[in-house]
């Protein structure tokens, strides 16, 4: 067995001995204002170990992390009816772009452009009674730690700065895709992205695509063996962005980046991992989590190819 | 373990008591002519078991199936300078979409959009004395059947009707991405799509992408092992076209399909599968061949995620 | 001289002989309760003659003609320093498309598409202390009847509906070419438009543009006979969104249509005329408003060309 | 009355003292020899005047300035009907785009992109024996001239180089808005575009379109005067490319220009001018010519607008 210990120090140490490269997210200031040079690692394997390293008890915004937790929200309620309002294919543009919305009828490429998640957050809204409490207390139950809350600070800058996502929002709604009042839908997305979370929370969060849908001790199911494959799937062909593909060629693993820094990534039947370093390539994902995680898998040689 | 001979009679006799659904490829007569209702299927091993039912022994055209071996043969030679020629992202346009390559100064988003297979036969020409040869002798010595050839009606067809085509290689000409005339281009690019396999040949010849990138016996190396995953990476995003998603969604394995009805697929460390049925879906894949794969893969619960 | 008079009446009574089609705008109840039937049509000279028939003194809602007079009054002041903030090329898209936008930097391709107009929106809340007032002074003066003003039942219908144009503005906002609170600028914007005039007030507000920018009387002076020109220029390029060629090929006169069903045009250094129909064609322009003129220039051999 | 040849002097003699921007077209040799300093003018008047400066006897290439001569041609003989093959629309894109196409199903949106030049070629070939001939023989016949030829180095270079117009035209006939072989479709418009005419020959043929379709002397007919002030119209609207709203704003007067450094334009009912001076700004046309008609216009105040 491989000593996941000894590998991700190695990395870590690795990593941080070398130059760092890209910008923290700069347009609100709560993000702007994090030590870019923060590394933090965490893994959790099926099988209940737990490793780390760096900075993995720091907390950082999720952002757009959050996009896969509230699709599966979305999806273990209303199931394949889902696909009516998003789509599951990669959109081949930047997580923001409006260019395609025009020619599809409102319906977004995949769940995980804001887009996306826009009209996720509109379903959400329809499925519960409060999604926000749903979310908070799926994410604190399964992290173990009560403590984790939305940031509203976060939350108040993005609403303050969002023009562009109140466009993609209007632009949505005025193509009939969603239901509910923008302010609404939009507030809920806000406060699932600022979520304040730190690598080890993320990695436990995630262990369920890893485990089938269900938490190690069984103790809590978020979705079905078939509906967690099919998560993953989507992960992998959408989960970042414009460079969805390259992280396949490089990391070939289900994973989520965010603008935060953050990007978790899954090997079903075996482990969840979860990177976190604030610099971010001109494509919005972490430059040494991206690194990280191609050096992880390359030399461990584990991947879904 | 599974018995995959029972798994795929028991779908194969499913499927065939259903209505069939699409339209056999048209645009050369070659295509049209074909028997639209038959179905064939193989499955291999990387332990050297081979399953196989209905009409498996038939050979059919392999037409955009043949990019993924193509691809093979530019990478295993160039390594990763070839993606300073062609991109690595799902471009979430059809097949034969002219638009982004405008923006991209024309290097194409992906090698399995028409447009990368044209640029990969550019390189090609520039790294083998005799490219068809090398191609040929490849697919021959894998699959064990010298009779395997080129089909010169169907080449010559798509080269009298393949405007689209010439479109395409002249505009990436124009931007500055080929290299050599672009008849010759062209005239490779044709002949390799026109080649006429069986399903269980062309399921021996994609065994090397579960296998590591070389022949079970370790007669034949194409690839190694970090590229071959790299391989199946890049066709579990870009094998479908604007329908890559949706494959791996619903099936969950690299794989790729062609306009002749053929759709390949591997799972890592375990198997590669051939369907073969001709009538395509509006997004140009086979729609039996997708419904076996779904079946196959759900039934069985093989896939990657 | 030609008999304006029996040539309006001839092609009056000739249209309403004839079947109508199209459909009236709908996206709002005060436009979609007009009486889809009617139609009026005012013609005033340089030389102080007016000429109408049919429905003329009906009031019906200004829409986007009124573009025109917000740009003029924004380019009276800034002069060519305008052409920073929006362009004068013809986009070849529909009036409220956000796809360009997204290439061109927040950049509008035109002042009269919906995203031209609402970055004008902006410049004359910083031009002007109260825009609406400068605004309504000057057409009622223009007109002679103080009775003109917003209609803002109709201003509200738009801004509870508006969610496209919200978008834009947002959009707009995000590419950092709005100065102003989004939601002033909206409502300056749907406010200007709300406006509610007769086909005779609409001509003789647009004899500015025939008569070198200011009245016959020369009392009042809107923009500089350079300026005049330019205005007339730009109506004739942009002023029918993506039916602007047809209508410079049909009609040959610089104008500028609205989707309360009013069509207003211009013949330099001769005449003014407007026409109001509230069936719309496929473009958002009023069918039997461009019958109208496109009979009346082919019989009167009057336009520009 | 005007002193044209003062005033055309005056012009001249200011813009040479200035500094000469942009470049000459060098995508074949024969357009890249051109020495890039000549400027030459003629302008000819209805009335039977010609008045000229500068290099106004060297040839140049006439390059699209003839798909004005194209349409008309095609236009004459079809009327109409010609509009179900290409349309009227300026396209808001650069002169060879394909952006476009893909979304009108192979009908460009104006006969002076390139796209709609390849059309309205194919059309010439249904509709003319020897449109060669025909071409020819008409700009010989109106200049005066029987000198006048195509360059067959030109066109021969053009054929070598062509790529993005050979792209264009395989695309379109794949649209299916071609009905002859694309070489054949590709070599009459090349040779068209290779014509070498001076500035007043250019001058007296395009004075056609400032006389109704006719020439002076009454001895030939090219159009009606109502197709006349039609082709004025698209002229006006898709005559300058992405810059064609520009020109309409500085300039005001329908016309065409060209990448061998040519722009004709004319004011009905009074003058053609010819302008050609070889460097081009960064949307293809010439710099010079551009400033000489703008000064030209504004100082004389004769524009349509």
């Amino acid at each position: 067995m491989l000593n996941f210990q000894n590998i991700i120090e190695d990395i870590y140490h690795d990593i941080i001995k070398h130059k760092n490269y890209g910008e923290v997210a700069s347009y609100i200031p709560e993000l702007a204002s994090v030590d870019s040079e923060k590394l933090g690692v965490c893994l959790t394997t099926v099988d209940g170990h737990v490793f780390h390293v760096g900075d993995w008890q720091d907390r950082f915004s999720i952002q757009s992390i959050v996009k896969v937790l509230m699709l599966s929200m979305a999806y273990s309620k209303l199931g394949g009816q889902l696909w009516q309002r998003v789509g599951v294919e990669p959109s081949g543009t930047a997580f923001n772009s409006l260019g395609t919305l025009e020619y599809d009828e409102g319906i977004p490429r995949n769940p995980f452009s804001n887009a996306g998640a826009i009209v996720v957050s509109d379903v959400l809204i329809d499925l519960y009674d409060d999604p926000r409490q749903a979310m908070i207390e799926m994410v604190r139950a399964v992290s173990g730690d009560p403590s984790i809350s939305f940031d509203p600070r976060v939350a108040a800058s993005e609403k303050a700065e969002g023009f562009r996502n109140v466009a993609l929002a209007n632009f949505i709604k005025s193509l009939g895709n969603i239901n509910n009042p923008v302010d609404d839908v939009l507030n809920l997305y806000f406060d699932c992205c600022s979520m304040a979370v730190n690598c080890e929370q993320l990695a436990k969060v995630f262990l369920f695509f890893a485990n089938h849908g269900h938490t190690t001790d069984g103790s809590l199911v978020l979705l079905n063996p078939s509906q967690t494959k099919r998560m993953n799937a989507i992960m992998l062909t959408c989960g970042f962005y414009d460079e969805a593909g390259d992280f396949a060629y490089k990391v070939g693993l289900p994973g989520k980046s965010g603008v935060g820094g953050g990007i978790v990534a899954v090997l079903p039947n075996h482990f969840s991992i979860a990177v976190w370093s604030p610099r971010l390539n001109e494509k919005g994902n972490s430059y040494r989590g991206l690194s990280f995680l191609e050096r992880f898998t390359s030399e461990t040689k584990l991947s879904i190819f």
